[in-house]
């Protein structure tokens, strides 16, 4: 079951604004409908902000693993994860984006975003 | 034939803003001229409003599927597609791309919008 | 000899606005000074406009085909494209672009446009 | 030795605006400090003006050739080749791309622009 | 141990604006949690400014070697570059982006500005 | 329905050893068990004797485009146009291989042969 | 658990040799040492026996699905699924080839067989 | 019209046996039956024989140039093509093969050989 | 310093051949002549023989490491893993492939073998 | 002009054979006919005798550099290298390979052996 207590965070090295990027190619969770289990990327990209965290990045793998039998659609998923992620690190902005290998020959993508994310970064 | 009532959608599983995009590489007509099927990609691309709906992708799968012995154009399946899906989904903006195999050494796209579609986006 | 009235056209489906993109990875014409064949990938880009009309594929490619025995530049063909196409579809705006297999080690790319192209087609 | 003597020219064949774009994938010079070839890939991209010229591509390919015995660092060649060029083309606006295959590991791009470049073109 | 006394720069041939862009495939420093080597790519771009410097490519690479045996985090190396060359070079703006092969099946990147960054790098 | 009266051939043009290889994007059938369109690559690959035909390229996609509604096994098809095949054809050797999008997450390939297929068309 | 029941068959449409490959991205399984989940690529690749079966793909699907919350190591896997569709598919030869997505920054890939596998498959 | 008249040799540089490989991505040619033109690429490769020659590339070049206006099927240009350069070159062995852009949804290759083309090029 | 102590082993899973693959990008070693740090991948193959054993990942990726400051030669690093990794497993055969990223603009690649590999692996 | 005198040998580390190859992306000679210079890359692979040398990696380029004026033809040099190499390093067997960029649309590649080269080689 998602477990947002799972996430550890550290503070960022320097107050300047920087960005950072973890892309998982490993999250799997399970279809609630069909009950078959769903694989896809997850990509979060956030800015640290000075009075807030930075994830470290083995409590952010064993987060996204205790999804691994949750029964979840991709929207909801791609929320969660950002209002759990935000809760946590309360980064000046974040963005996540699941990318699902697809089922019934239509593969997708959710992007779902907090606080005001540069216009380069719109496309995921 | 087309057949729009095969839609179904679900509620956003939030209200706040996130985008929704699903790829279909198995999309097939017929070209009212020649009677020969026509192959393509569709991408359907969306914000949900919080008082519209998500589709339920097996629903979008049936509906494609019903083009399958339609004789009709590039440039008329995206705009119906469009149309359809936008009267399904009330949705704060939406957006349509076909991309066909060719026919005559000439491969095609077409790229329909509706509503204020993100700049970023513009190019399909 | 290029043949603009092999072009035909057919009206938009619909009054709103949206893009179509046809590439042809066949062109072929003749370098003026040298007599030795050219050969490229021409794309032709536009936003029809309601009084105007859509370019009718297979026309499209005939007209391409009328450029096989002409002697002339990569310049001089992309603007003259540009020109024949735009008086016959009287588009919203219009965009064609040439991309040459390269002579003497050098490829090149001649990008011209007519009307309001949007910013995000800059770059062809 | 560059020679710019070599750069030949002809008229745009219309006064509207419009890009051109020259690709070479075999430029080489000589690295100044220890002797050893450079190789590259150098792009030039510019919209003539109605009162400026056309480079003339064998001609380009002569010039970019009588660089070959030169002992010159990337950021030289780059700019004055960017000078060269304008000088001779007198162009609305022009850039040039240097991009090296490296040596002790590390790969180099340089990018030199003249008069108002478009944004969509900043990345080279 | 990092040694930002190891980076040379030599003047810019020209006063007027241009782009440098070094890729550096071949990064390693150690992870100061668990003592295993990390692996990057590391990427610097800047504009240099006529009172600044350009860095000099063999520094380059021996002062990105001095990381070799240092304990530390990516967030740190990228912002500590960073700051090494911004004070070496005094540039008009400068970017670093480091790019790591992953541990625990997550890949990272690191994004640090200094200076104007011009909106086409955003994404670095 | 699977319609092989549809293909014409023509004689080889020359008596020595030749090969000759199709390849279809665009192939789709039904799947009996589901309902659901099957899509996929087909290609055929064959030496045509003296004495036998060469398959006319037009009405091989017709004979192709024949299996549109057809409900019928991955397994089924591919033995099947390739017994059409060496009826119409009496060629020295064939070979037929599908190549499917995938359902279930699962893509899937089948290879026939007839004849003495040389041992470098083995994997098809 | 691995559930080899789960698995299906169907008579083979002909006779004569022929080959089926199913290839499966979607594979996981837990690491028995670390308990991290493990994912992969699975091939299955055979040619089945005029008195053996066909797996059926719907099964072959839930039979790979079994090993989701198995603790199993990347060799016993591969000779494991091999085993269970020998059993059950009694095939002229066949082919498991399971490609791991990596730990450590080390990717690996078993290959085992079963029967005479021909030559042109020995690198899986 | 072809022309093997065109084709210049020069004797081999050495009598011990060794490999020449042109691909010329620049093959069109006409379609006896539509009229239209086809494009594709073509691949000579040989062993050249001490008595024999190898071909003149320019030569070369001007040779599948007199195929621009020529009406001919895929299958006897490549045989043509093989036919003309074994009488000129008399070559150990030699191979030609085409492989054509496609028309109505399907790309073809064609191989033909001379002499003894060693296995490891059977698949061209 | 190289040492084969780190190397662990596990016992075969089954006695039948099966073969085992390892591929590591992160594979790094210095230059004795220059000082300067090399970067590769690193491939081990190998068939385990029944009283042999298989070797463990995460001892494999501590050898590896125990590279990362000896100066030695790109020939001699792939015959001593080769001769480390022999002596530990006792394989039926064993194969060791350095593919380096290169210097001065030359990539190399090294293969060693031992015992009887199979033709299909000789191109490593 | 060509120097073999510059190539530097060393003794192979072990008696028991492996192999060895070099690639070159920057290699560059000039056209005798037309005097423009040629690019292109070459590889060399070979395997030493006990008897006989390796290459020294430095030496190699310093020896690929000598034919940067040379007018030669592609035939000649790849006949060139390989004789040189053979007396320099009297190896087991040994092969040469240039590929160059084309020159008026058609690109080559020359592959010379010497000694008993193993089939998997064929095809350079």
């Amino acid at each position: 079951m998602p477990d947002p207590a799972l996430l550890e965070t550290f503070p960022p090295p320097v107050d300047t604004p920087f960005l950072i990027e973890h892309v998982n190619e490993e999250f799997t969770s399970v279809c609630p409908k069909t009950g078959h289990p769903d694989f896809g990327r997850i990509t979060l990209r956030y800015e640290p902000s000075p009075t807030g965290g930075c994830v470290e990045l083995k409590s952010l793998k064993l987060y996204y693993q205790s999804f691994r039998d949750e029964g979840i659609f991709y929207e909801a998923v791609t929320n969660r994860v950002r209002d759990d992620l935000v809760e946590k690190l309360a980064p000046r902005w974040l963005q996540v984006i699941t990318q699902w290998r697809g089922r019934g020959g239509i593969r997708s993508r959710i992007i779902a975003d907090a606080g005001s994310v540069p216009a380069a970064w719109t496309r995921g």
